[in-house]
């Protein structure tokens, strides 16, 4: 039923085995330049929960800057057998450090995680990610070979030997990136196969954001069940949480990673359900433990218990960078929200915009809206009832009320890219 | 001393171990669709030595092509947990499949090989290899995390990261295509860097043959220890000969692979030391044996014992393909035996051609060579005694008297790419 019996140890046990692997990993971590200094005074008798780890200070991607290349080890260069380091040629990047028992560990995560949703070792998974640096490729690689499922290194591009090696081999399982999957099931009718033709059954779809609703298009486009991951290097790759078969969230690995979910203005936990920055710690690594890291990433913990009995807990799908937080009147307001809000309305088309303005002596929120044709008629009355109806939904999601402003579908310029959603007008004194 | 004492076992125990292994593999491969039927009537027990291979067919290309997919597997393809395949998108290709019992011996075995050129678990080694499908990636790759080496997975490209990763991480091995490591010799200096101050100290320059003199050069512009290797995805990848500190031809591995050399026309063996067809049989692969694999590559045992004490046999570095091979009377001749004996003689200059012509009812072969512009004086009489000699050294190594032509300089038309080398104008009747 489960990879591994942790994945339903019950919230106690899990909660007991917590803590005793964050005390573990503290007394590591301290043998560490970094932590050494950085924990000095900690009393590790003091820590009798995972809720004690409040207590502790945080752990940034600048301080992993500052202590690049050697300064997070906790035992000689010649005990590890692994690095992967972030990209970039300018700037300091950052790298991270694995001993054996670290990628151990980490390809059991690996393969709990394509456990959950479905894949077996009687499967047969093409790895259409590329290797490297990049920690996706090799992490999906090592849990696969740890699985025991057939293992093709495909590796990126080459579009119609991709198509060969799935006919050819019966692929079940392929890792693919969202944005490519789509352009792929294209190019398999182009081929003359139709994709309901195809062996395949899972997608596992993580490495980078993507909506629902690209997610579903997936499925119906290649015939497939497609499953969202989450994983960062400095919590070794992906593998850090997954879904399972039910696909309402990803379980998050507890018993290898304490979370947190924080505001990321005062660094304080959010309410229970709510949107903040997730911060994790490592429990089970040796070699690099790093202690309440700030992901910058924004999610939130779902409530209630998953169908299919894993305890560990389920967090939402990215929902941004906790830099896009936008702080109004002392308010914290995601992007992401308002776009969750308005999507949740049928009158609203594909395309909105916020714009942050001075008005005086106080700032305001304006939300530029563009309403489906249909739904655009030239009946006054009826429009400004629609614009009250969207005021009111957004301020019973950021506690105020926006200006809104509904504009005809086209009218919001389209840009190259990543659409800019917000733009800050506010006078800068 | 050694990575596993198998390396010095003295040769009649190493001996008896290969016709142990080769009786197991011979009895897991009838377990195949391919071997059931090509090794029926077999009796295991008539193998009593290594040399009892002589009395099985071969195995080659085309038989591998014609049992793909799965023809070759001795247990159900659930139980492997890698494939590796050639490329190319048109034609039939190869497949090789691996348990994670192939994948152990593989690791040990290329372990060991970059133990034997001085790798040490103190070490960082740069994978600059391409990943993927091919081999040479993930073979060196596992090979150097089982060895404890630092395992930095760079990949292929981007010069510019790639000297930043060996000067901040201190590398001292590098796995580089030999073709590449003289342009990234000169991307360093370009940098502002001295290749003598780099950290660097062993490169290994496997994956596309190249010569002794290459060898030099990069030595040479990089201030570094380059070791050769050798290694084919039929036999596994990489590791399957690999140069010691000595630098005196590659150690097979015998306790891995039986390897004979043929005539390629015949099948019989070569006499000692002689230049023929390179066939192998893998003696510890579970999963999917080779039996008698023509490898088309073109080699040697070199006589004699090494100095660092391993008992293995050496072969020479690969002199081309069998498929290069010219018939001329009954004789055996490939190009490279030509390429050598001249090279060897200091008037000789950059480009040579070899040309089979029918004159009358007998084939004969003419070879154009460009002579070096200070020794192609006016004085007729030095020439002639120069082609003289140029042809009674040849005849010495190819057993027959080549019609010789002296050229200047550059008078040989080059051709974009691989040199054409052999011209064949015979008459096809
Ligand atoms: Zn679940
Ligand atoms: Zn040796």
């Amino acid at each position: 039923m489960y990879f591994d019996p942790v994945e339903a140890l019950d919230r106690p046990a899990l909660e007991r085995l917590q803590t005793e692997r964050l005390r573990r990993t503290l007394a590591i971590a301290a043998r560490s330049p970094f932590y050494g200094e950085r924990l000095a005074g900690l009393n590790i008798d003091d820590i009798r929960t995972p809720d004690d780890i409040t207590s502790l200070p945080f752990t940034t991607k600048d301080d992993l800057r500052s202590q690049y290349p050697y300064g997070m080890l906790t035992r000689p260069q010649e005990e590890f057998v692994r690095l992967h380091a972030s990209s970039g040629t300018t700037g300091t990047p950052t790298a991270i450090f694995y001993t054996q028992g670290d990628l151990d560990a980490w390809a059991d995560l690996m393969a709990r995680s394509m456990y959950a949703c479905g894949c077996r070792k009687t499967d047969v998974l093409q790895n259409m990610s590329g290797y490297g640096l990049f920690t996706g490729g090799l992490g999906i690689h090592y849990g696969s070979e740890r699985l025991g499922m057939l293992t093709i290194p495909a590796g990126a591009g080459n579009t119609k030997r991709q198509i060969k090696l799935i006919r050819d081999f019966k692929v079940t399982v392929m890792h693919i990136i969202p944005s490519f999957a789509l352009y792929f099931a294209q190019k398999v009718r182009e081929e003359g196969f139709d994709t309901a033709d195809m062996p395949w059954r899972i997608a596992l779809i993580g490495a980078e954001p993507h909506t629902e609703e690209a997610r579903r298009k997936i499925e119906e486009m290649m015939h497939i069940k497609a499953y969202n991951s989450y994983g960062l290097s400095e919590m070794n790759g992906p593998g850090v949480a997954f879904e399972c078969e039910h696909q309402t969230g990803m379980h998050l690995w507890e018993d290898a990673y304490i979370a947190e979910i924080i505001n990321p203005e005062t660094g304080e936990h959010v309410a229970e359900g709510e949107v903040g920055e997730l911060v994790m710690t490592t429990l089970t690594r040796e070699g690099m433990p790093i202690i309440r890291y700030r992901t910058r990433d924004l999610t939130r913990f779902l409530p209630g218990q998953c169908a299919c009995g894993r305890t560990h807990r389920r967090i939402d799908r990215i929902a941004g960078r906790a830099d896009d937080m936008i702080i109004l009147k002392g308010v914290n307001i995601y992007p992401m929200q308002i776009e969750h809000c308005l999507m949740a309305m049928p009158e609203v088309g594909q395309n909105y915009l916020i714009e942050l303005v001075t008005e005086g002596v106080s700032d305001q929120m304006k939300v530029k809206v563009e309403i489906k044709d249909e739904f655009f008629v030239e009946d006054m009355r009826s429009l400004q009832a629609l614009q009250k109806r969207i005021a009111k939904n957004l301020c019973n999601e950021i506690l105020l009320t926006p200006r809104v402003e509904l504009v005809q579908h086209d009218s919001i310029p389209k840009t190259e890219g990543k659409a800019v959603r917000v733009v800050d007008n506010r006078s800068k004194e």
